[in-house]
């Protein structure tokens, strides 16, 4: 199995509708994709100092499916509109479990 | 439940072998802390390029034992002399999912 894993920050002028729609937005594509296996999106819940924003852990089957996801005009377009307005930092990886 | 998600970027002069000793050592760490749900750690599979270069995820019940995998002595133990002598950079999130 192949999980992604998207760790952002996001800007000082982000405001909290533009957020919680993030969550809306991506909250949206497991239904329109059939290849996540899981999908979690979320903000950090505040038990740490010095952590980031907000965080997507995306499951699939094989390296195939998840580039399925990755290219997917739906998922590009949650990107465009509303995930680069706001985010200031974004770090990732793709790991096999 | 609660998710913790770490990722790391590993300094230029970190060497294969100690690469690979984090993921020894981390996974010793179910074995000994059953507050552990799920526990995944690994490097990334390079799909992309600007990835980040190592990936944890663990799964908790709730805050509480998470914080007790945090505090872990052999859990510190294994930041302190196999993680950070390594690490170039970290971004955390704790998530509710």
């Amino acid at each position: 199995m192949i999980r992604h894993i998207v760790l952002f920050t996001w800007t000082e002028e982000a405001t909290d509708e533009q957020k919680a729609r993030v969550v809306t937005e991506l909250g949206k594509l497991p239904g329109q994709i059939p290849q996540l296996r899981s999908y979690t999106a979320g903000a950090d819940v505040g038990v740490n100092q010095g952590t980031w924003d907000f965080a997507v852990v995306a499951d699939f089957d094989n390296v195939d499916d998840y580039l399925v996801y990755r290219d997917d005009p739906g998922h590009q377009a949650v990107i465009a509109e509303h995930i680069k307005p706001i985010v200031a930092g974004r770090a990732a990886v793709q790991m096999s479990v």
